[in-house]
């Protein structure tokens, strides 16, 4: 919120014209000379995970406001308005739907479903809006139809290293990875540690096969996909009682359905197996979704014409994370402009782009702007 | 302190005499006829795992008591004192050495290692003391020498299955395993779950593989040997970030010094093999150790005796838990009296046993003390 208050202080600061929406979701416009063109968005997060980096998502949102900016020193008017936005819950960090603003936007998860999230507090995001003292009573709700906007345009760090090892300063985004996430309860028996290896349940035991499972299964799908177990808990969790319970989540990717399908189906197969074989019971849930969603090739040709212009070297990429572009492209022509991560590392704190790199991403995003307003 | 507050009025009430020792072994005396006579000792302990069952250690402890509150009823006079013995920290929860008190009597664990083991939260035992109203300043020392005592019996539930499948109310315990207890910590590196699975340095991947490991390298050396990881937690602990590190615990258990050794080499060797082909970095530290321990030949025999004498089926085994008896045994003839644990269940809510096996029990332990004061 502290975040929040700031972002919204410098859009106000910056002459933009605010509006919220009743999950969160912010909107920041400049406006434009012709009052029936429709608004070219541009925007990320400012949500984190816990103990992360300072340029996921922030990155996106401030270079936005700054194309903003900049278009107000240099008094140059655009013929669209300029849409500053601000995603709610990209991370999906305390409520479990990630990139929850812009899913809301699409039509993918409903006000209500929203409001009936849960933290693991037993909080629901309705709750923690009015603790947190968002009076959302006033506020419309979020909604969004094909045609309505010109285009959505986000910057961001790869959060990979294909741009950092190839030493190119600008990735063009093709496509963006589907997300399958599950949140896993192992129940066996728990027990004291001497009793014999073949008369035990240890849940922990059979969460490790998974483990081991979710990272080696994507490597015989596709090349693109991926799986990772990022939070596991044993319960009771001493060094002397045999763990008779485990809950874990796991986070599968891939650019295609069928990729999707087929690592999901045989990560639950591995499951079903592993705890009837160890005589395990297991629940498995389902706690956020999204789809794989390709890039507008329009746009990435402008982004691309953008970079030559301002002669800063550019690829195109596919995006192994998930971002809230990937939902605004089921209503909007999308593009997403890639920064290197420094070693490729996200979500730490080493997390870094380089100041130059910086500059080109948010010159590439600025120029982009105006070769779409000039459509 | 609940606990201890309650069994020392218990004690009090009984009309024996309390010492209490400078780590917080409570010795209850009821006096011999004999002033020449070397005290025959009786007891465990009545900590406990948390979350954990109400007989492992409380059974002993309460069916020692009710040896010496059975004496006095009956006005049964004994030639040797007989001393109601409950030992500190027995399971070695909070301050990682299990059976400290014991250790500490026997000369394994010097009073001021004890005073400077910390808790979690980085409390020492001494201060913990101090907080829990525990005033040492006029106790003795805990210290015994061989041939101080006479004898040392101690009733415990089973913690494995043996007896129950067998449905056999008495266990002569022959032999006590020895255990390694180790503190793991891997250091890899936090990343964006979308890095490629090849460039990842996933600590949980890398802990899963020796999780899997500490079940299986006990089933190669030895019928009796066991492994347990009880303990596990990953950081930072989020769906969305491969874990950049994981702290475990390994506790390794087998009758014979040799199995232990290999087993500690093996598993040791594991993990630098793990850490080294997966590029971490790996802490060890043995937080608790104890040695295999034989009972007392005369005690057995004494035992089974006993329990002949009552008309109760008896059966020779080993103990795969660790208890003080195999502290006690380095200065002192040891044995121990088990009765089965309902599905061989324990450190856990269900741990139970029946009641007619309790009364068994406690009566065998009676009998054996009395038969070792006749001789």
């Amino acid at each position: 919120m502290q975040a929040r208050r700031l972002v919204l202080k410098w859009m106000k600061d910056t002459g933009l014209k605010v509006r919220i929406d009743n999950v969160g979701n912010i909107f920041a416009r400049r406006e434009g000379s012709d009052s029936e063109a429709k608004p070219i968005m541009s925007g990320s997060h400012i949500d984190t995970q816990r103990n992360a980096g300072q340029f996921d998502g922030v990155l996106g949102t401030l270079a936005a406001l700054e194309v903003a900016a900049t278009l107000n020193e240099k008094r140059i008017p655009t013929k669209h308005p300029i849409d500053v936005t601000v995603f709610t819950n990209e991370e999906g960090v305390r409520f479990a739907p990630s990139t929850m603003g812009s899913k809301a936007i699409v039509g993918n998860l409903s006000r209500n479903e929203i409001y009936q999230q849960r933290d693991a507090q037993g909080v629901s995001y309705l709750e923690a809006m009015k603790t947190a003292g968002l009076d959302i009573s006033k506020l419309s709700p979020p909604s969004m139809n094909r045609g309505e906007i010109e285009a959505f345009l986000e910057l961001h760090i790869e959060q990979a290293r294909s741009l950092y090892d190839s030493r190119i300063p600008i990735g063009v985004v093709t496509s963006i990875v589907g997300v399958r996430a599950f949140e896993v309860r192992f129940t066996g028996r728990a027990d004291h540690q001497a009793l014999p290896l073949g008369l035990r349940k240890d849940a922990l035991v059979a969460a490790a096969e998974i483990v081991l499972a979710v990272n080696q299964i994507p490597r015989n799908i596709s090349e693109t996909a991926v799986g990772l177990v990022g939070k596991l808990t044993a319960y009771p969790g001493m060094r002397g009682v045999v763990p008779g319970e485990v809950e874990f989540t796991i986070d599968l990717r891939d650019t295609t359905i069928s990729g999707l399908d087929r690592l999901t189906s045989e990560v639950t197969s591995r499951i079903s197996e592993v705890c009837e074989r160890r005589g395990l019971r297991y629940e498995l849930a389902n706690v956020s979704s999204s789809e794989p969603a390709s890039m507008s090739e329009r746009i990435i040709k402008t982004i691309e014409e953008a970079s030559s212009k301002l002669r800063i070297l550019s690829m195109r990429i596919r995006s192994g994370a998930g971002h809230d572009s990937q939902n605004m492209a089921r209503i909007a022509d999308v593009g997403m402009i890639f920064v290197p991560s420094k070693d490729g590392r996200s979500h730490c704190p080493e997390e870094w782009a380089e100041w130059h790199d910086v500059e080109h991403g948010a010159n590439v995003l600025l120029y982009t702007t105006l070769s779409l307003d000039k459509v």
